[in-house]
């Protein structure tokens, strides 16, 4: 199978180097905008070729578009103009309700899925492109009654080969869940780190002190803004719902430390622990 | 050198395998009111005995007091009372000026060193307890001058043993610090893992979406609420401005995102991005 991945940095190439290593691709062509990230994914042969836009469109079986959420409104609808019928058109973005919408009415629609392989690290770039990534995560399937059966089974194949389960989800059910499960977080993240950044401006010494709680918290702090604003721009109505949500959660403690009330923070602190029997 | 450790869990345990893997103690006595976490610790021998908490004080070259913080406020005086003058107590807990309080007038108040070794785990109980916890973390001394210098040098010489490097610091300096490093980015976990679970309540399946990035900001949110409770009790003053700060930063993010100024989101982002240069 010939693969042409678009946008080759952590996702794109870690998805080049999974289907390369299972056997799902026989050959992988690169496109990305940035000369300098296909020279160094072929320097670290996470692509065996890079080719233009339209060279690689026309190479390959499938194509998976791993750009920003942003780029990927323009590029989807580009790519499913050059393809023909036995072609496969994926997107693995952190939204999935935009760009179907955008596409909706497009000719090939069938021949393109919605997809998101829940996995990622807060680096970015090919350099950052890694082997396993995800292994035994979950991908979402949106609104696969749109897609051809055949694009399907193409697409089902691709995230199996990866030792992916598959979940099936209306795109506006995802997004709404991707906001909770992963949005939330990245901004409660980045706003962690401003806090935390600002007050210790000039105490650096005290970073000393920042033990694993601390960077576990704060490790989403460091993705790029260029993946994340658009997300946030695209999820925004959920994530201002979530947001205000966890504000009021916030609030709750704020409350409570206010009163001096301990047995109720006991108690919501007991509440919160539930979360390890959904978390392994 | 004889080392009697006052409540055997995640600290204490891991605290005890690493002073008998590196040879400092040749004879750890553990002291704890539950006889269960005492067994366990036998079973899992990382103590040599238990002791009443008489004989255990008696017995020891060294106490390490690694109790919740509310029990040390109590446990600290008890032990400084029994004590003879060439022994050394300790305590590892995560509020400083509290205890230094309270054990200020005390006439053995020389023999006692302040400490908080920044290491942990969300897991508690002698079950936790792991080898290398604390390797190349650090650890901080509050309000040294208070203590005598025989008992600095033990106290020193003990974590060093422990590949720990020791920062000196001030006991109120220290309570805000931890504050911003480590209190509010449990908070933060607790109020984040209730939002969610409030949300997810009847959509089990939803939490298959959770992935790494879920996983790691909401770790924290397993922390038992016995050893939490007290902390935001002690230093509460503290953890209510850098929790107000904290919901300012968000705010922020709300307003824009209601304003849809993503370039202002944008650059907030690469702000918080600056936590690179910190965390390793």
């Amino acid at each position: 199978m010939k693969v042409t991945i678009i946008g080759i940095g952590l996702i794109g190439g870690s998805i080049a180097i999974s289907l390369k290593e299972n056997g799902f691709a026989d050959h992988i062509i690169g496109v990305d905008r940035s000369q300098e990230n296909l020279d160094k994914a072929v320097r670290r042969r996470l692509i065996d070729e890079d080719l233009s836009f339209e060279k690689g469109v026309a190479a390959a079986d499938v194509i998976i578009i791993s750009t920003p959420v942003d780029t990927l409104i323009d590029l989807v609808p580009k790519v499913l103009d050059l393809i023909k019928p036995e072609q496969t058109v994926l997107d693995v973005g952190s939204t999935k309700a935009p760009i179907l919408k955008a596409i909706e009415n497009h000719p090939n629609r069938k021949s393109f899925v919605a997809t998101h392989p829940m996995a990622g690290t807060e680096f970015s770039g090919p350099e950052a492109a890694i082997p396993n990534l995800f292994e035994n995560k979950c991908t979402v399937i949106c609104d696969g009654e749109g897609s051809s059966k055949s694009a399907v089974i193409t697409v089902k194949e691709l995230y199996e080969s990866m030792n992916m389960s598959i979940i099936r989800m209306n795109s506006v059910d995802h997004d709404v869940h991707a906001a909770y499960v992963s949005h939330i977080s990245h901004l409660s993240s980045f706003a962690l780190a401003l806090t935390v950044l600002e007050k210790e401006k000039n105490e650096k010494a005290i970073f000393q002190l920042a033990s694993g709680g601390f960077s576990s918290t704060v490790r989403l702090a460091k993705s790029s803004a260029a993946m994340w604003t658009p997300i946030f721009s695209q999820n925004r109505d959920n994530v201002l719902d979530v947001l205000d949500e966890h504000i009021n959660s916030l609030a709750k403690f704020r409350t409570l430390l206010i009163k001096k009330d301990f047995n109720k923070i006991s108690e919501l602190i007991e509440e919160a622990n539930r979360i390890r029997k959904i978390l392994k």
